[in-house]
């Protein structure tokens, strides 16, 4: 309970210290070194990590609540963030038991901040069987909290001729592995230049013959994973639902309260002022019945997910199968509802609301950039045909 | 927990014995004598009456739940099922505890179906205090579940003359009471002919020098309803909601086995079954996805109007306009999967699913003429009024 | 001049004889003979016929104005009536010299009725190559109009083996002919049950032995048609977008009548009267806004059509797949204005709008069906493939 | 023949010199003096100067292709171009004989820009009776196209005390006059930061003792303008619709590009390249749909309105009623198709369209900021208010 008070309160202290600087910082882009110090100051990288390797060891429920909230405030570092405990659950799924004795105590120690570089559509990143583990050459685009991380969960393509060497399995493997963002070969070039999510932390991770020791593989290139470790790309999946979550409701309330605040009734409308216009009070209620649906298919399924973390082994490919069409529905949901209130909340909010100083299209921007990490039409038809046929969707890099 | 399966259980033979001849009375229309006698015999109409009273006292979500399942077979049917629970919960609500004594035992053991004569746009049934008790005089139309009811709540305009002989205030009162519906002077009219909802049993009730006892009154003229009292309307939004969605889930599912079993391949199309159109799969994603978040939005709304009553006379004004403002989001979201999916599946059934003999097309009728019980644009501006400013929809006879 | 005015004026009182009785036939579904003989006394029956050969010569058009001020009055029969022209027009296009000096003088002088069995989907109906001429065995379902006409236009699949004696082309061959609809061994069954455009004489017609002479025969199953022959595909499309547009065009005014003359003002509304509810004139300028663009380009698209049909043999290919785009964007428009429009002005002309007898749900469902005649998906798809990178879309029954 | 081919020839010159630097100065927003000389030396201010006062005389519909065809380009400076010939407009429709056979010819040969300083919602300005003229006090803010303008078309409000010295007439009357943007006393303050829009030289027009004559008062206070003067704000509002299309037509080709040029399939798609999927040409179709109605509908309004103009004193009050009625069918439907296509084709062209260096975002933002002009719910309810029941729009400063 103390914890969970905790929480809230930290949680609270952090969204408003983004807050005060997010729309400077939008108009600067860049890395954000001080507010990682900001986070990290807070404690809450050690959300997801178990209390027996010391930290708060917080549900995912809780965990995405906290993303939800601090992308309110600022969703690039809500992304940073997220993305920290995607790391972490890397860990926990991927990891032997082994490798989370020894990666979680220091990574909450040490207060490591984890990036990843596993863009599964670039393809470039090499590995190589050396002695005693891998060598990665080759790079990987679009690795997000890359730049200025402490540890990287990366992927890399294993070639046929090279893994026969070890297996008898003949398509060529992907592996996961982690290492030290700071380890000899590894270069960060900060290359993000998108017109949303500015501060992202992206970049793309070269690696010039940099060695990976077996003990720091987290899944080889023949084992198939389990139900259970494709949940990684379920957690996911609905921190991109709660971040575009955090953004439309950033989007909602600033504009309901500058409709209140700032806004002139209309000329030719139906009443004297704004917040009494009957047409701005039903579109208000178009907008909250996109927001709302949103924020519960959300919530029931990260408690859906919580309890296949939960199974543990025992979950079976059907049960996963169920639970990515409804985080699939949570995500769906979710990006709608941040284009349509990010944007339509001006026709509301009228004319004065696109000052730049406000800069209230960093909703938009940021919701538009996020949003396209992978195509919403493929997840709806996914929706649709498991919905149709009972057909579930296959485990994926997106689903 | 017992009497949890056996209601489930119940509910679902009920069901299947109303699906199997509501495309014949869809046909015919008319008062369902017989499926009155079956929901008698269910147990069914003793749902929510307290176990003190005889009944099976299910909490609210249970009763909703209940009502969603048999408007899936036959939603008019249902409305009437649903119907008569409100009239207990009126008992509950306004009845004083002398009368919920005398009130609630009999209709569990007498096996009373319950209707009303309560439209409030219909103001021409007068109530005139005379020795012992009140007059009734007029007509109430639109009075669903009136035909073959035995019990009937009733509102009547009380003139102003007339109030002050008993009270001194001014205004013209609403007053609330029960009574058989084979008292001398009660007549029903068989009068409803809309296209859809065929057999809800509605008619015009007309009312002849018909005596109330004074003990029979519900709700005085004068008094203005507690905030628990209002949570009357709030019942009867609800039941709407699930109603509508029964007809979309019912909807959502002929569509879905029509496509499967009956439907060929699009001419010129992307796949060479129709289960496998990524087209129809991404519009029965759409599909779905204003179904479901209708269903968790109406069910966390069952659970605060449980919530609600459960706080009895603590209920304050401000906790139940939230919950009204909740219920409103589930009422229009049910609505508009209603219409959408009753229409619009069509689109992927094909023409081969507009059969007479299937009469598909009795979800969109009935839902279209029940979603017009009172104006969703109303509800959906009243939404956004509380979302913007947070001022509180007012009780009234729809909200 | 003339002809114009009097079309005019045929048209108006033709469509006021129909509407007189559409709700009763609605009704009562079959064949609608008295008004068969009031099209016929009308003298539109020959309103495409060249005035060469008799006819009144509009153009096309003028034949959709016709077509969808008709469907406002009754759907099915402007149906009826469009299916024969589209007959005509078969001639036109595919017929030789000869069979058009032949055929065209005498349907006007006879008063012919046109009817089709050409049902796309439906290849049961098999050509065998005798001497003079085919024979016709098997049947064809979906024959629009076959029902009470008096000459029929068929397709029928020649079989390979029996193609060869004519042909090198090895496929199985589609051929296109003429012929009396009592001519012996033609029998049409009334099986049209749809829930709605009841009377569109619509059946199975069943060939036993047929024979059809040489002359007859419009196309042959070789000869891929040019150009200028698809375009019977896009007359016929059109004629669907007119239809459409027709229906919702009723529906509007029905719904509109009835919101001012019928209907209360909304309780807990904004305003005295529903004419002045914002939100009601809001949402019908929504279904406006729904209308109009429907209307604009289906014209335009008629226009175009008018101009590739008065090119000939100039048709190019690329003009031709540009024009299908052009008239699948009017039918893709035309098809959402009648679902929606059909369905939504009830929200805003209330529920005294449902009464069976004025059977409003008429529009929606004589919509609901018709608009089911080809996936209206699988049009926005063509038109967004030609949009995106100029494919034109395959001549085809549908397109 | 040679005019019109020498416009459109001009026209996609001017449109290509400024498309090429529309994303930088889309970054440094300011004044665009260079693009202004270029508009300039295009001759294409003279488009709507009327041959005899030596301009161009191209008619409105003409003007209307224009304008959208540079707001393709670049939407801030083809506003300010529009804004010019709207004041052109201005002395065309308000202006006397004299004023006009003053006015023009200097306009064309001296090569003014015309800007305005009419924001209805700003009452700040204040116009005195002084000998020989007016003395304007006072500010307007958003001006567009005031900096770096020749011209200014000013209104001020005359206040009831001195208006009396004039006229019997006791509300506070509306004046408009016309002015040099040099004149002593005048002062344009750069002040304008939107987010979108950037470079319409907008701006607050500050007036300190400014005298006009009473040559240079284009409308007095008391005269209620003629229908054909409220013309005025229906060539201003399909300018709007105008920009809008432009917009929306840039956006809809952008984004088609990147799909065709620079995206890649879609992992776990249903095609082997993005032009290929369903889905994507579904969507680019549901996007064209939403342009080519507005295209459409707005060249139908451009053409009756310019027939309005052609009638010149014999319009009548309905005439121009009706006709602000299809020019706000053309506003709504070109607004919706700019913020729909300018936001959702990234979801087809994909995150590589976010790039900064594209800038691709900028559609969006401008479309946003100039779609907030007038709210387009008034414009929906005004259409739907007159096809309920003919109520026409009020001649406003919108309609």
């Amino acid at each position: 309970m103390d914890a969970v008070i905790s929480v809230a309160d930290t949680t609270e202290r952090l969204a408003r210290r983004l807050e005060a600087t997010a729309v400077e910082r939008d108009r600067s882009g860049g890395h954000a070194a001080a507010e990682r110090v900001a986070i990290r100051d807070s404690g809450l990288l050690g959300l997801t990590i178990p209390r027996s390797a010391g930290g708060l060891g917080a549900d995912w429920p809780t965990f995405y609540g906290v993303v939800r909230q601090l992308a309110q405030a600022d969703s690039a570092l809500a992304h940073v963030f997220a993305f920290h405990h995607l790391q972490i659950a890397t860990v926990l799924l991927y990891g032997s038991e082994a490798q989370q004795r020894e990666l979680l105590p220091r990574s909450q120690s040490e207060g490591w901040f984890w990036g990843n570089a596993l863009n599964p559509l670039d393809t470039r990143l090499v590995a190589t069987v050396v002695t005693g583990g891998w060598q990665l050459d080759g790079q990987k685009s679009y690795a997000s909290g890359s730049v200025g991380s402490d540890r990287l969960v990366v992927s890399a393509v294993a070639p046929r001729s090279n893994l026969e060497m070890e297996t008898q399995h003949p398509p060529a493997g992907r592996l996961i592995l982690h290492l030290d963002t700071r380890a000899p070969g590894v270069t960060v070039r900060e290359d993000w230049d998108s017109f949303g999510q500015r501060q992202t932390d992206s970049g793309t991770v070269l690696f010039e013959r940099v060695f990976v020791p077996q003990r720091d593989l987290l899944q080889g290139p023949d084992t198939p994973p389990t139900p259970r470790a494709t949940l990684r790309t379920l957690v996911s999946q609905l921190i991109m639902a709660n971040l575009y979550l955090g953004l439309a409701q950033a989007a909602f309330e600033a504009g309901r309260r500058h409709t209140l605040e700032k806004s002139r009734p209309w000329l030719s409308g139906n009443a004297a002022s704004l917040a009494d216009e009957p047409l701005v009070q039903h579109r208000y209620g178009e907008l909250w019945l996109q927001l709302r649906p949103a924020q519960l298919v959300t919530d029931a399924a990260a408690q859906q997910l919580q309890a296949a973390l939960d199974a543990g082994d025992a979950l079976t490919a059907a049960q996963r199968g169920e639970l990515a069409v409804e985080v699939a529905e949570a995500k769906v949901l979710a990006h709608r509802a941040a284009m349509a209130i990010s944007s339509d909340v001006f026709e509301l909010a009228g004319a004065s609301a696109t000052s730049q100083r406000l800069a209230l299209d960093r909703f938009w921007r940021n919701a538009r950039v996020h949003t396209l990490h992978d195509p919403v039409d493929l997840k709806q038809r996914d929706i649709g045909r498991f919905r149709l046929d009972g057909r579930p969707t296959e485990p994926s890099p997106y689903a």
